[in-house]
């Protein structure tokens, strides 16, 4: 294979396309679901001849997709994708009836997540208009320590990835307060012995959190729920005994292989 | 750029890694969410050699997983790319909740979907256990002709665009009975005249839906929202106020550029 060379040194074969391609893809936010070229390509740091190529041909993918106004905007062919990650949409699938039932009784903010590497990553959300304003999105990243959905899934995870998390130098946010390990040993013993985890925070602003771990059928921690509440009046422990009903409750359909509701047959 | 050939003629610089690392992802269904390495190679018709870096690569990225039984599924990025869809899930973050209430009234399955060039794309949709079984599921693709999903967007789209579905060569599948132009031209002004389309048929089993479509701040057709029995005996007619009332509902929602319940802040 031959390889040349583009400016920016980067090769002209192979892999590198498919980075930049991500790069791309990896440039859209919360707060910029849609993008001229020019934004494009300052924000992914790409020329902007081989963006206006790399977003053309993305969209002929179906990954992006060119508005009317000419902007990009990511593409619903990533709908399609995101249904078939089994531990995204199809825990969710199982999961959702539960949630809507935790969500209907709390009248609060219900979260799914599970854990990817060193992070958590919220694959469903059900949210309260009255129940105050929330961090996360589906798909969003949550450190494993300082939230009560990440504390579940570290508390569960295997102990020598507990041990080399502990090992790092942590730091509480949006505060920047050090976290000792000691303490977060402690925490995460204390998650383990009571099934649950209960927080409640005052900054960014005032809230209140409560998680339970979801397991599959071998045992291992699946997945976690938490009910969030943003008003600071919210009394977990009222909420405990409904959280982990509920999280024992997906479990066992989880255990069970779930009822699978997207197989079959019908008109649209 | 200097292009060299590679096994089956492609190129070995530029597009054609984007092609193939597509093809990989395209290669994932429903009824194959996980793969070997091997079936992943034949699916896609990618050598294995090639398959292997594609696949390792687009793990890197988060696009793919690799599992502990060296299976590849989906990854969990693909959540977070369909999050910043807007016609995904930003659609679908105003539309949930109503298509909550829906469910819990009708106790039938509920359906959101847009429409993406010639088809249909279901991009939420809420099961119902007891509604009989379905054939979409979220990010597949329906027909314009022959669903109630599909007539609703194919009525309120452009006259061009219509035009220029009418003249191609119509079945109704899985009948594969052909739909004359004329008669879709009738079925297109009585949804355009009514504002819904009931649907019943008896095969593949059978299955009756009513659909309505949802407009935005423009007044163009943003999507279609319908719910679905599967027993038989579904009365549309009983549903198609409640049906109607929560598209109206839902376009007021996106009119108004919606709650957005997913900004905000915190903890998990």
């Amino acid at each position: 294979m031959t390889t040349t060379t583009r400016r920016g040194g980067r090769p002209a074969s192979g892999e590198p396309v498919l980075d930049r391609a991500f790069r791309l893809l990896d440039a859209f936010t919360d707060a910029e679901t849609s993008m001229t070229l020019t934004r494009l390509s300052d924000r992914a740091g790409i020329p902007l001849s081989s963006t206006l190529r790399l977003a053309q041909h993305l969209s002929r993918l179906g990954a992006l997709e060119r508005r009317s106004d000419g902007t990009f905007t990511m593409g619903l062919r990533m709908l399609e994708y995101a249904a078939l990650a089994p531990r995204g949409h199809g825990l969710r699938a199982i999961a959702l009836p539960y949630m809507e039932d935790l969500h209907r009784a709390s009248r609060q903010h219900v979260q799914l997540a599970v854990r990817e590497k060193d992070e958590g990553v919220i694959v469903e959300r059900l949210s309260a208009p009255g129940a105050g304003k929330v961090l996360y999105h589906v798909g969003a990243r949550v450190p494993l320590h300082g939230t009560g959905l990440g504390l579940v899934l570290l508390a569960h995870s295997r102990p020598e990835f507990q041990e080399s998390y502990l090992q790092r130098e942590l730091f509480l946010e949006p505060e920047h307060i050090p976290l000792a390990a000691v303490d977060l040993r402690t925490q995460l013993h204390e998650v383990r012995t009571s099934g649950v985890v209960h927080m409640a925070r005052a900054l960014p602003e005032p809230a209140a959190s409560v998680a339970a771990p979801i397991f599959d059928r071998s045992g291992d921690c699946a997945a976690v729920i938490s009910v969030v509440g943003a008003d600071g009046s919210l009394d977990t422990r009222m909420l405990e005994p409904a959280v982990v009903a509920i999280a024992r409750a997906i479990s066992r359909d989880l255990a069970r292989g779930g009822r699978d509701p997207q197989a079959g047959r019908s008109p649209g």
